[in-house]
């Protein structure tokens, strides 16, 4: 690899990590109020077209996780149900609901922050981001800031049991 | 088979077909508005909580498939993110993402008219609403007025080439 290609490949870790740390400030205002802290950002030709974190339990409504309510943002933005040119970063691997609206959406490429062993479908229990039988697969780039967010998952629950025991 | 059990399978299959004839009214609401005819039902305790059709060009939102907007509709309904007591009826076997949605928000059963070989994610290409791997599988009844939902979307698809030789 030259120096150029290295310099460029730099740039575009640094830029990951940006948008990731905007999707951890997400996530801690769903930490905030009490929500189970997952944050999202989508950006298109390098401006953030939107923000969201999990709601589920707030709006009583299944719809409302971080991924879902970013897309809605984003689709009102741009004017189109397609995705095609955008990028989101997500602080925690989708589950089959957010994975499936991704490839419906058309999505260009996910950026993930930690996994999710036992539920997340972009490559744990499923790929449904890249699966060859679909007409669409999401390009996919795993554990940016991976440690951090991890540590925003299990504090939260650690914080949950301490105050189960109180 | 007894006569009484033979006489309340017939009673399940004749209200299944009534939900379902619902649903296809919703899917001839889209039609009407040249979407694809998919139109959705949700039932809980024998009482109708949600209905809807596809709109996703209309609204220009990946999210406006028939069976998100009646989810949410039921989630409104209901004030729970749960639908652990409800049955969805659906004109078309759902995709990834509307799948994915129905195992999220738990809901006991899903009525299917029509299969969607190359994009179902109820047997077809994947079957998400019963892993094993998830934590809550969805029962599924498939083939409900069946060939009334495949024709509701062929003549669709037949108008629409008619009206492109034009």
């Amino acid at each position: 690899m030259g120096i150029m290609d290295k310099f460029e490949e730099n740039r575009e870790i640094k830029k990951d990590e940006k948008y990731m740390k905007m999707a951890l400030k997400e996530a801690q205002k769903a930490a905030d109020i009490n929500e189970v802290p997952i944050g999202c950002v989508i950006v298109r030709n390098d401006k953030v077209i939107a923000k969201a974190y999990n709601k589920r339990n707030t709006e009583k409504n299944v719809l409302a996780h971080a991924e879902l309510l970013a897309i809605k943002q984003a689709c009102k933005k741009t004017g189109d149900w397609r995705l095609e040119d955008c990028t989101m970063y997500i602080t925690l691997e989708p589950c089959q609901m957010c994975s499936g609206a991704m490839v419906q959406a058309r999505l260009k490429r996910a950026v993930i922050g930690a996994m999710n062993k036992k539920a997340g479908c972009a490559g744990s229990v499923l790929n449904i981001l890249q699966m060859q039988e679909f007409n669409h697969q999401v390009d996919v780039t795993r554990g940016v800031l991976e440690t951090e967010c991890s540590e925003v998952i299990s504090k939260f629950f650690a914080d949950l049991r301490e105050s189960d025991k109180q």
